[in-house]
């Protein structure tokens, strides 16, 4: 399995480069059927007109941080400790990031 | 699917009742294989001798508060943003909780 990690632990907010030029993604765990990643933004948001259209559901926790979230009936704003539960391929982009802080998302993807 | 909150998002550090006699365990998503709960420990400690042994890995992260997690070759001191990825039949046990504020830990279960 991969990730397995006991005896010591690691930390989120931690290990966050001064300079983020593009979107940072990590996998922390990873099996057939799950993700668990972490995601940093700076600032950063999707491109004008991509949407992400997944196969996979995709649960998401803003641990530090504030984005919106956009859908194609609403927008979503996020602040610390909120979290979203969206079904797979319910389309979505990141309209905006605050440029004031690191913003770090837990994304779980499943099926 | 259970917990598809699609237009709005939830808070994990909101709706914690201020008397927290036991822990407090939420299911906030299920599926066959997966399970993602938030747990709330305000003091709260495993029996004396009693240790989790569970069929199931188990990715922990601390989302606020302290707390020290047992295993049998050693001790994990976890504040806000330790996450700890257990292989299924690792056991452990929790050995302390903070008495200052609620301690929201959340843990996603999977094969």
């Amino acid at each position: 399995m991969e990730g397995v990690i006991v005896g010591s632990s690691m930390n989120l907010l931690r290990d966050i480069p001064a300079d983020l030029p593009r979107e940072l993604f990590e996998t922390l765990v990873s099996t057939p059927s799950l993700r668990i990643e972490r995601i940093v933004s700076h600032g950063h948001v999707s491109s004008p007109d991509f949407w992400y259209d997944q196969d996979q559901n995709e649960w998401i926790l803003i641990v530090q941080g504030h984005a919106r979230l956009q859908f194609e009936d609403n927008t979503l704003e996020l602040k610390s400790g909120d979290y979203v539960n969206m079904p797979a391929h319910k389309r979505h982009r990141v309209e905006w990031t605050t440029p004031d802080e690191p913003t770090v998302w837990l994304a779980i993807y499943y099926e």
